[in-house]
């Protein structure tokens, strides 16, 4: 007879694994950090904590794939905008004037955000990383996280040699913690020279960590790099030398089929970025192609500041109604295309997939459940489209992180939410203040 | 000192009137049916029943424009398929079996999803309505239901001629009820014969009451109509003498700018239902033009079946980014005008913004509260960006219609919630064996 440190029981398992294989009436245990057993219910299990899923729906956490944690508390600040207006008069000001507190305090606001929806890995991009680091590891969220780099100074690091330096401190600080891995983040093609970019990805090869940067994300991005470089942003790249399998490049909204059977033979990973490419009126990415060029494509909701929010679960509804109405083709992005891209698709695309995004034995055990006993999941034909068309991530109950349970029944075990919104509220203070000077 | 039945406190009131007026630290009193008292914090007011807002956004129940309720049954039954193989397949075969009993389920089970997620009022077209008006009645949502009517047999009534009976019973039967109305409501210009709809607009203009048909929702429909008659869909209608005030036109995805100029110039009301245009891949509605040409435009969810919820909060989201990504403007559809749409605007397209849709002295007391103090609605600079982009129906906590407390706190006060979804996942047993004979 096995013991367990948590045994969940009384659910439908949605394991994500290579065949989306479904366990109906199942039971999943976990020792320490891991996924110990996965199965029917069984009586030959004990467990120091037991967890009823009371017939709701166990699956692996989400993976939002790209966004700016700490931006949450820029939400509604300013919306419905001209891009550039939105960044001159209200994210740039504030952003030149804000600390590591602030972004710590945003991070942790945003932490309890994701993990009351359900989401149990970020990929972040952002100023003063040290704190995100922080904040995720006090919540104990998965993530990846690396500094901004940009030609310009930083209001974190000053000069660009610096931002080179404080990313080397991060991946060696960081190195081997559980929970927090580093990244290598040059912003984008536009605001980064490519002696910064190739050195970027120099650093990045040099420690074997991810290479991340926005890609392709407006038109405007495409004008200003065909005026400079006389190219579209991928062959830009590929002149670089910055194309393979480490390099996660977000957004990838106006990538044609050249571009795409390039990043496929290259192995580049994307994440998509629907609700934020939507709101800032970016354009579709061609997600559909992508998927038929077999390139990884993980989800992500990018800055709450232009979302508004950090629900993976809408972030889902949002992904596949937007290629239907794209192709004009209603079977495009069905429910378990989508729902892998959220859980083990999104994994992949970070190079995690062997650590998360599925449920199977061995693996670590990032795990939610989601209460299906509700008039808006009733009756229950088929779990997946549940999940990607009808549940929200206030249906999630529980969240287990790397083994440890870090909500439960929708309390928060590891973030004094009170006192973060209440720290997030005098941040915006600050805000305002620094925008009407 | 004036007494009130009911006193909402200490929250921000989104009144959406003709000016969008915000009250900060409002407080709102109802007497009976009607809101008597709006403004701020007063100690001048005694009530029977104190509700605080606790800091949170007070505004009114939202209008949900165009569904069809009991098809909250056949959510999740079959997504990601063609139009035409999910209704032939799915859908049809399924209509074909039910019954009153069905419906009057099915129907419960939307009311308490639609009072659990902020909508107040919602206009209906389906089968059996007079199950449809019972329900609602039984959960005391406002509602304007009828029946549909078309050129084949119905379950419901046989052959057409009893389906206009069936009609004016319900029109007599209802008349006067404080919260249920009655519409004259054939189903398309596909589904239903010249004489049909010259029929049903005489029913319509008898009874003073709204004449609601789906129009220009898929290409193939403006195929077959321009087979059928030569024309598109508001030339045809419009030939047959259907256009005026009265008319509530469903969709309107396929409409060009000589079909908007008719409309406006004809007082014609449309309702927009972006997530299952969207899902259901038939295209995007232009409603920046129809806005631009006056129009007045409401929101709706569709039903459940193609949708999958009834969330008018995800409904709102999902509009305005819609709207952005196809016009490529992120300015287009702010906050306020879908709030508008969601609210009083919608309330103007049923033809019932006289009774409902704001928060003015004397209007009915459709009231609904959004609890604010959560993560993902923290801090606050707009309350409309947060109704609009970041809330769900989850956020809402305390409904009121028609003066009437129908949830507190979460707790649905008219609807035995685990009764109602016993019965749903009972006929949802039905449905599976109905589909495997």
């Amino acid at each position: 007879m096995s013991h367990m440190d948590i045994l969940l029981k009384n659910g439908i398992i949605l394991t994500m694994d290579r065949a989306n294989s479904i366990i109906k009436n199942g039971c999943l245990g976990i020792v320490g950090d891991s996924i110990a057993f996965l199965g029917e219910e069984t009586h030959q299990l004990q467990a120091d904590k037991i967890i009823d899923a009371n017939g709701g729906i166990i699956l692996p956490g989400l993976i939002n794939g790209h966004t700016h944690a700490a931006m949450s508390l820029f939400r509604g600040l300013a919306d419905d905008l001209p891009l550039m207006e939105w960044l001159n008069n209200y994210i740039f000001p504030v952003e030149r004037r804000m600390d590591g507190d602030f972004v710590y305090t945003g991070t942790m606001l945003s932490c309890a955000e994701m993990i009351m929806s359900g989401t149990t890995t970020f990929c972040d991009m952002y100023l003063f990383e040290e704190e995100v680091a922080r904040a995720a590891s006090h919540a104990q969220l998965r993530c990846i996280v690396g500094e901004v780099l940009y030609d310009f100074p930083s209001p974190c690091y000053g000069i660009l040699e610096n931002g080179f330096k404080y990313t080397e401190s991060l991946i060696n600080k960081w190195h081997n913690h559980p929970l927090v891995s580093i990244a290598v983040e040059p912003h984008s093609l536009f605001t980064c020279s490519p002696e910064l970019l190739v050195a970027a990805n120099q650093m990045a090869a040099r420690y074997n960590v991810p290479l991340i940067i926005h890609v392709a994300e407006t038109l405007q991005e495409l004008a200003e790099i065909r005026k400079k470089y006389g190219v579209k942003p991928i062959k830009h790249m590929k002149s670089l030398g910055l194309l393979g399998p480490r390099l996660i490049a977000d957004h990838c909204v106006h990538i044609d089929e050249a571009d795409l059977a390039t990043m496929a033979e290259y192995g580049v990973k994307i994440i998509h970025n629907p609700e934020s490419n939507m709101k800032l009126a970016s354009g579709i990415a061609p997600v559909h192609k992508m998927l038929s060029k077999g390139i990884t494509v993980g989800l992500g909701t990018d800055g709450c500041a232009s979302n508004n929010d950090l629900d993976m679960f809408t972030e889902m509804d949002m992904a596949s109604k937007l290629q239907k109405i794209q192709t004009m083709d209603p079977t495009v992005m069905d429910a378990v295309t989508v729902l892998r891209m959220a859980t083990i698709e999104g994994a992949k695309a970070l190079g995690i997939g062997h650590k998360t995004g599925s449920l199977e034995a061995g693996k670590k055990a990032d795990v939610i459940v989601v209460d299906t006993n509700k008039p808006h999941l009733t009756p229950m034909y088929n779990p997946y489209s549940h999940i990607v068309y009808s549940a929200s991530g206030r249906d999630v109950v529980h969240t287990i992180i790397n083994g440890k349970l870090v909500m439960e029944a929708r309390h928060l075990l590891t973030i004094d939410i009170e006192e973060v919104m209440e720290r997030a509220t005098e941040k915006s203070l600050y805000v305002k203040q620094w925008l009407s000077q």
